[in-house]
């Protein structure tokens, strides 16, 4: 387990093994709340100490969860955070493709382009299953959605909300969702909306990319004063606000 | 300026001075854009390879801001980011208090009650410039304002917009602002909305204190499904962007 968890910290190493690491006291409780497969649980003698720790290790045993204990040297090797709360556990990523999105009738999906700071991508699928929306794709340059630190940063979302990667070919395999793209240049957002949208948001620096923009039937934005741009996730989130049914 | 950008790097050297550091090509930009003093720079041989780094250089000049030049090693015993761009500066923090809200007719005030993250805190200061919002004001409890990660992460927001601390004292002598308090057991927000509004906003893990609540003449959400909460910066933006004017 501890030998799996360091690997797992490398993106090659979770797309090889189907694997993820939670980590922290929070986001192993509402792993283990999910419906997802977990693999076994790191333990180090802090979490006895942690608020809920006793009772995390209990719900762990509960579900036949494998727990291996290690000491605070170990388990610092294999954590993502400089300051762990002494427990973490290996994950099996969902299977999920944009195959389990066709017959829609409404919704809305959100399309994540080269977004690459993990506690904003993280944040975004969270306020995403907050607001009910259909499903949250990154695409290709885009951090991967399973990073210990975008997992932390969504609070255990992406654990039932669905979240995963996808290219812009799979994307146009969906038809009949009209492609909105998120930008400082576009229109502003106003009602009324269709009942079904695709929404693309880009980059922290650069916004949209030249594809997703040729690929948008309308390019929207929030108006703003005084500053050149919102932050991403707090952009995304507005208008995942806006949006919602 | 070397010994005093390390300094400053202490909320307490902040204080005591009136001084404060920002770091980053874009921040300094925005700072020498500003209408705040500007009492020197620190380059190190970096700031020439960054992109519009020597337009940035030029820019100090043209201000007549000393230019401080300094190798690598001392750059970064200065810095508080870890890969920084070679350029910091030191401004003076402007002096601002709530008796220059007195007599607006109309508007938002944003009060921040013990929120501890920096990062979220320049983001919500970013976002209240936005959206007009009259002023930001932090209680005790909350990060500094001035702190660099906090100046960074508001991409120069506090330069021109209202953000400063205050005590709930200093809060009860504005009158005529009805106070509303926001967290996730209030009343779902929805129009119409009074001229004046002050929202108090609370900390990422336990919400509004029960100072801010037994003070708020109404408590307000945003309804939400799937998650326990949002992000407190996301959560401060759409209620923002809700109650722009």
């Amino acid at each position: 387990m501890l030998t799996l968890a360091r690997d797992l910290r490398r993106r090659k190493a979770r797309e090889r093994t189907g694997d993820f690491v939670a980590e922290g006291v929070r986001t192993v409780e509402e792993l283990v709340r999910s419906p997802l497969e977990v693999r076994g649980a790191l333990v180090s003698p802090a979490l006895a100490e942690a608020p809920r720790g006793a009772a995390l290790r209990a719900a762990l045993e509960a579900r036949g969860v494998p727990i291996t204990d290690v000491d605070e040297h170990a388990f610092a090797s294999a954590a993502d955070t400089e300051s762990p709360q002494g427990v973490l556990a290996v994950g099996r990523i969902p299977a999920r493709d944009v195959a389990q999105l066709t017959g829609l009738a409404e919704g809305r999906i959100l399309v994540l382009d080269a977004i690459q700071d993990p506690g904003n991508v993280g944040t975004i699928v969270r306020t995403a299953a907050a607001f009910g929306v259909a499903a949250t794709i990154a695409l290709p340059g885009t951090v991967d959605l399973w990073n210990a630190k975008v997992v932390r940063s969504a609070m255990g979302a992406h654990f039932t909300h669905p979240a995963f990667a996808a290219t812009w070919d799979a994307l146009d395999s969906l038809a009949g969702w009209p492609r909105w793209a998120a930008d400082t240049d576009g229109a502003p957002l106003a009602p009324p909306y269709p009942r079904k949208v695709m929404l693309v948001v880009g980059n922290e620096g650069n916004g949209i990319s030249t594809e997703a923009r040729s690929r948008a039937e309308r390019v929207v934005s929030i108006p703003i004063a005084h500053v050149e741009s919102l932050n991403v996730a707090v952009a995304t989130s507005i208008l995942l606000y806006e949006l919602r049914a």
